[in-house]
């Protein structure tokens, strides 16, 4: 059993990570640290699992195999520099601490479809930024093709999850109901991740990218929609992309349309490519706290102890 | 025209009487009250209002005719008691500090459907509750008719902005959208002025009323089910009814069952009764910002100065 | 491995049924049945399941372990008259029609807090309503002991996927979004399993039941809150309800108040009792697709097999 | 009084109409004309207006100054080939049979922001569509500039109420609720108004617009977010737009961002200029049922009846 010690574990993300992790067959949890909460039970916090019997205590870091850090951006690299981690254990760290390559150090970027191999045999790992997940599985095989030339646009809508735990005017139930908005208009943080990784995925040149993010009136999940010029013919892209994510099993090309409780409370991607013209639009959708953060760690997880990367993760959609 | 002005203009309850009342034919708003925003436009924070070029300033009790009191529970009381308004100024009250008779002095409980007479000729009046104006338009008609004898069950549930304008974590839309919850189970602050108000009416003894209030995963407005049990037949009740508020414009009896989008936007209260062997249903539907607080304000104001109690109150239903 | 076949397999309980079985550890779906849809990937119409590369096709009675009926009220009854089941085969029906003792035949009513024994050992299961199973749990332990007698008045809410799959006026997004309404007031179909329910488990009387349901403006969930009389204390009473529910694992009673997305998405009942002079609130929320259909005929399947009634049902709540 | 009737008055954007102008100052509603609903009070469809004692009737068109009509697209050509209009009968058509040059006959394109005069002094308007109206607004004063070269893209969100009145799987609450997806992605119908209008207002070339549609899960209103570049600053661009709009006073320029709910439930849109290196974003928002039909409709008929183009469009915002 691989044991496991979360850091920060009374938040959004790390209440998602026990959720899939109270019934991964390979894990045992061990610590789920919470300053604030400390000797409470979990079920107070994560309202849901009140039949858990497991409450909130400090990390021992010599009786873990791995430690998930869900805590806020900026306070990983504290972390890690204020404890002494024992190289035996392995780091997954959710934040965009360690995501860069100027402050990437060791870790790798855990984004599986594309750094798969190097996941499986690293000791760290940066998990993913969630727009930024949607936005580089819907350009990595173009990316990799070297055909990404043209400027891209993309639309961004995402749900209340996005913005945290925190209650802030944004995510007032009276304010966000019914409601839309844009927000961080062309300057989005996860910019700097995904041109990153575009490049590294093939991208000649630094990809130029007008990101327009939308606060959208639902809790989970993140449409994108991107739109580029290309000549190549929808049947090419098709084949280029299904081609791209044949090993990748928690990328699913769709010839229909798709919608976003397709994906809500699962670790998919679901991916629709259109065309008209020489535009070309690519659809992309996941659930922001699974495939955009908890599950897609899990999955790193998984990689890095040598599992099946879907241990833990057929979980049921919420669909409806 | 009627010079207004209100106090504690920023809040959620004074946006919606600055909505209603920038509109009304006789009236001219003088001075928009706030501490924390003085010298802003109003549309800064009232962010529909784009187009009003007033701002937020302080009060000239000597410049107006009237003085509504938007301000948190307690602080009405401090604020009259603090500054000295000349006897000419009429007053209207939104918070509960002057509901009850205990504490009413010389305010007017101000529920046109009971009070019209009284309201026309004072000079200050206590703004009902938004579940007390629901419940007691529900159960008015049955309570003078002396046949309100037995134990009553009522079922409320509100949206959102029945909890204000600080964001909580109930308020959070990660956690009120698509949820339900009970609150102030039995004990709600209501209760009181919803005895009183019934005993007044005619209700023979103190009513023994079981209140569930619900959470609903809405933004605007109240149903209420109020359930007794009665040997009277429902063409009897719904006659009792009918005639109740033949004079009262803002009730209308539905011979069909009610939902609540047909109020949401409007001061109309929607009553609906059913019944099957003694158990009598009533639903009664309300805007709670509105009937519930400053559409009913307005007709109080309306009532005051001798206007026909729907001026400036014919608003357009949202209904959609 | 148990070999099912589920007839009327393109609709809503059904695909729910299918995005648990398609996990279940202990489960083979052979066939999945639908008319209108044979021959097409299920995930054409449970979109979700877009990675399945199985069909819908008719059923072979021959080569399966047990059937589940998911077709609509009245249709179960017709489909075994019409069709010679092997008695080898076990039956789990999700409609109504062999729900009340006067219809049941061979079938058990399944409701496994109740009925867990005789479950185990029949060969036909009756699966409880949503209404029914949610109203039930809140009032078993009270009608074992013997105290029900007071008159009960039931509010429950219930979300636009218990009205079916056809869209209509109510169902249509314009209308249900952000309103709210009665239906079927005193009269609801589920009531008669509910009596019986509660006669069978201990209620010295035919209970009196007023029960008013309200379309709430969700999907997914039913919270239903129960209010009657009695002189037992909030202690008795929750303790008389914890230790009734000790050996049912799906049944949690809660200290706090609880909220409906605590249970969506799982197979779990959340109850919580509060008291306020004689007056009693039991609420009790269920996911109306799951522990309310779908999930509590798995629950069910798992026992007539002999399954720890767990297996398949570890699912991960939405709570977002 | 000018002297109203509306053909197809049973209709979504009919009811908005006849919600409008029932307080609408110099209009007399005559005749509301329904086939299937004939004799029925208005209330017992749009069911808010409980109070009118008008019932849905036949036309006369004699008895008229203006007639509305609410009928579906392609109808309302047929409906005035077959029936006699006479020449003094002013005729508002909210369909998009007449919007485009090749079909308008003597229709004028009844975009107050672009042909106001025109609209003064015709008898007939065909109404813009609803993204037409949002998108146009975004980009007219940068098309009369001269300067719209680029091509554009535009990413709209459009509610449910944009779907219609029938009830269909897309409308279903299940399915809508917390969803979203796209449709008509490059080709939808509004493009060939907005393209004729652009080119009108100035653009020098056919605009070469991608335009990607988003079904939201909100009921009112539609977000537009149109991209393009330009070498202009934020400046010039915000002094260009706001010296267009200055004689429309439907139209504001917000220096803040603005959010849908803004101007739900208004004949207002808000627009919103940002500008980050050479990309521009104008964002959008309309109520798409009021200033993008039904709302703009009546801005028509005032103008061709020589009212103030406001009256009886002060509406209040349901803003929460």
């Amino acid at each position: 059993m691989i044991r496991v010690g979360i850091a920060g574990a009374a938040g959004y993300t790390a209440g998602e990570l026990i959720r899939i992790l109270v019934n991964h067959p390979a894990v045992e949890l061990r610590y789920l640290q919470s300053e604030s909460h400390r000797e409470e039970p979990i079920g107070r916090v994560h309202r849901d699992l009140l039949y858990s019997k497991q409450v909130f205590t400090d990390l021992d870091f010599d009786d873990i195999d791995v430690l998930f850090l869900c805590m806020g951006h900026g306070v990983s690299a504290r972390f890690l520099s204020e404890n002494k981690i024992p190289p035996s254990v392995r780091v997954i760290d959710l934040s965009n601490d360690f995501r860069l390559r100027a402050s990437a150090g060791n870790f790798v970027y855990g984004l599986p479809e594309l750094n798969k191999d190097k996941i499986m045999e690293c000791q760290r790992v940066a998990n993913p930024g969630c727009f930024a997940t949607a936005i580089e599985l819907a350009l990595l095989p173009f990316a990799k093709s070297g055909l990404l030339t043209d400027r891209i646009t993309v639309f961004g809508i995402t749900g209340s999850t996005g913005a945290g735990q925190r209650p802030t005017e944004e995510t007032h139930y009276s304010n966000r109901a019914q409601n839309l908005s844009v927000y961080k208009v062309f300057t989005h943080q996860h910019l700097g991740e995904i041109r990153e990784t575009l490049q590294e995925a093939g991208a000649k040149t630094e990809p130029d990218i007008a990101f327009v993010p939308v606060r959208g009136c639902h809790t989970r999940g993140i449409m994108v929609n991107v739109v580029f010029q290309s000549k190549a013919t929808l049947e090419e892209l098709t084949t280029l992309y299904k081609t791209y994510y044949e090993q990748h099993p928690f990328v699913l090309m769709s010839d229909e349309p798709v919608s976003l409780k397709q994906v809500v409370n699962t670790n998919y991607c679901f991916i629709h490519p259109d065309k008209e013209g020489d535009n070309v639009l690519v659809t992309s959708m996941i659930d922001n706290l699974i495939k955009g953060a908890s599950g897609q760690a899990v999955q790193n997880m998984n990689l890095m102890f040598g599992l099946d990367e879907m241990t833990g993760l057929r979980l049921k959609a919420n669909y409806f």
